[in-house]
């Protein structure tokens, strides 16, 4: 839904008083029938987009996400351009960081200052409380809420608990995280309490956002595809499963039904153990087509994905080509489309709109 | 099987005129009985060895890979630690690009002078010639023939042309490789003149080498996992049948049996096509356990695998403990021990020890 200032307040169809449907994308996420595909884009806020480059030149990275206005603004910039069904926080999945007492800076990528390595380390973590570790944010969701259309629906976020024990661990990014493996298979008591302080710093800022209002919640679990089966089911799923717990409560608290959405980057080989981690909705990247993962999964959780990012590189006929086909593979009822994993930076803007048009213009069934 | 100076030339067995059985690793990977599970590990020769490094300080890497009797020193260095069931020959899959008309060095990883981005720069590559490009590699394994037991077959290797074009194409290792999937997906002829390249260097890469004696042959399609299976059925599949045909066929004039391993690094999404390179051996990261695996590939094919390298990081009772687990999922039949991904470079070589006597101790119901 085009947002510009124009049309920021009330939905105009609230204004007439007509009983607006429930947005697309969420009716999408609950596996209702939808009269089209809806679409969003992981990263769909950032740096492909000429004005937030322009804004970023004048704002470091972390005063973007921790001020409210800022993270207003460039959340709505790809509404702008796009006509995307649903919008996403623009934050970090490391933004609770600070608030349990680890410094971290984007430099892009992020760097900590001194990465947990022992016990001592572990033991001197605290979960990170959202109102102290990430107000801007919390602030942000409430302004988002009265700023978009109310076809459009906020998406908000945390990062799940091993992706973010492993940054702590690896001190940023890695080439064979041996740092975060060692610990798992060396040590797992201490793992387990890192995973624990993760998890309720997660769970809490989860819960946040959906008081403040955020429609969808989403965990990210960047580093999940690091982990085997079984490692993903000692050291991953119980801790996202808890985070979606609280995000459930938080979402009965304020009687909404909030969808709730996991990304498992390179998780190819979990999705079957995904199902457990009381998600609604599976993101799914581009290795496994999505008609092999609806089979692995069953008809219980919708999925979301899963373009290959690199397809928005080639020519409009491709782009167009291979929406197509995904979504005929997909089927026309509980899918999300979106890219298997967040956009690249050198993506033309104007390709993005040949798959969102694309999307929107497909006739695949739909009721 | 321990292979020290002392042991070099025809093996023991042969000398006393018995008939041997064939090496305990061909029958595993033929599927056939066997008395226990072989093991041999991915980078078994290379960097976490102290006398590997000793003999990198005075020889580059090059130097290394192209001299005859260095190759076999550095092939056999692991063998004198480790009762490990089959050797591989120490080379790399980028040996053969200067033949091809590219310049390569190793810094350490590989980086191309000038990428391969053109019509032009694809029309002007030619396949190598093995006898010209990889000469020391081919008299590596006639020399290694002599010297190994007969109970160590020797595996010889190539890179598959998707990967070997990955690296070409983008002149290294990448972040996104959006080089190389812009290619595939805007210009898709000139990238099948490139795969077409590629694939007639690796074939004659590894029919030479099994002309010349390699026993078993290997192809490490390592960027596999970039592509979702469609792209995989299009640029990747179709090279790698190409390559291991051309394996069968030299190993039908030599009148061997020569297993074909196929490894695609993140190819947990394309198990079931992966089956159909024609491959005997599959080999499986660590993400996808292997009793899924074997479900998914079915009994036509065996299993190598798959081990998370950093479990040697991990203390000798956890090794073990991961050994027998992965012992008893994979089954007696069928399965050749290995890591899932090549050894870290940081694993204590007396970890590999535990490991070696945890796989040949096992008990699992062999024959």
């Amino acid at each position: 839904m085009r947002t510009d200032a124009s049309s920021i307040g009330p939905g105009a169809r609230a204004d007439r008083g007509e009983a607006a449907p429930a947005p697309l994308f969420l009716r999408a996420c609950r596996g209702e029938p939808v009269e089209r595909t809806p679409i969003w884009l992981m990263r769909q806020a950032g740096r492909y987009l000429p004005e937030y480059r322009a804004l970023r030149q004048r704002v470091d990275f972390l005063t973007c996400c921790r001020t409210p206005d800022l993270v207003c603004e460039i959340t709505l910039q790809p509404l702008r351009r796009f006509d995307l069904d649903a919008a996403i926080l623009f934050s970090d999945i490391l933004l609770p960081l600070p608030g349990m007492g680890v410094d971290v800076t984007f430099n892009p990528g992020p760097v900590l200052a001194r990465p947990i390595r022992t016990r001592a380390d572990v033991a001197a973590l605290r979960p990170a409380d959202p109102d102290e570790a990430i107000p801007g944010a919390i602030e942000a969701v409430r302004l988002l809420r009265r700023a978009l259309d109310p076809s459009t629906p906020l998406i908000g976020f945390a990062g799940a608990p091993f992706t973010i024990a492993t940054y702590l661990v690896e001190g940023g990014g890695s080439r064979h995280f041996e740092a975060i493996k060692s610990l798992l298979f060396s040590d797992p008591p201490t793992a387990h309490r890192l995973l624990d302080v993760c998890a309720e710093t997660a769970a809490a800022s989860l819960a946040a956002q959906i008081r403040a209002g955020a429609q969808a919640a989403m965990v990210f679990d960047t580093w999940a595809g690091l982990l085997g089966p079984e490692d993903y089911r000692a050291f991953a799923l119980p801790y996202v499963r808890r985070v979606f717990d609280a995000a459930a409560r938080a979402a009965a608290d304020t009687g909404a039904d909030v969808p709730r959405i996991y990304y498992a980057g390179l998780g190819g080989g979990l999705l079957e153990i995904c199902r457990d981690t009381g998600a609604t909705v599976i993101g799914v990247d581009w290795r496994t087509d999505l008609a092999t993962a609806r089979r692995r999964m069953g008809p219980s959780v919708a999925v979301q994905g899963n373009l290959d990012p690199a397809v928005l590189l080639a020519p409009a006929e491709v782009i167009r080509a291979r929406a197509t086909r995904l979504l005929d593979e997909a089927g026309p009822r509980g899918h999300v489309f979106n890219l298997g994993h967040g956009i690249l930076p050198s993506t033309p803007p104007d390709h993005v709109s040949v798959l969102v048009e694309a999307v929107h213009t497909h006739q695949g069934g739909h009721a």
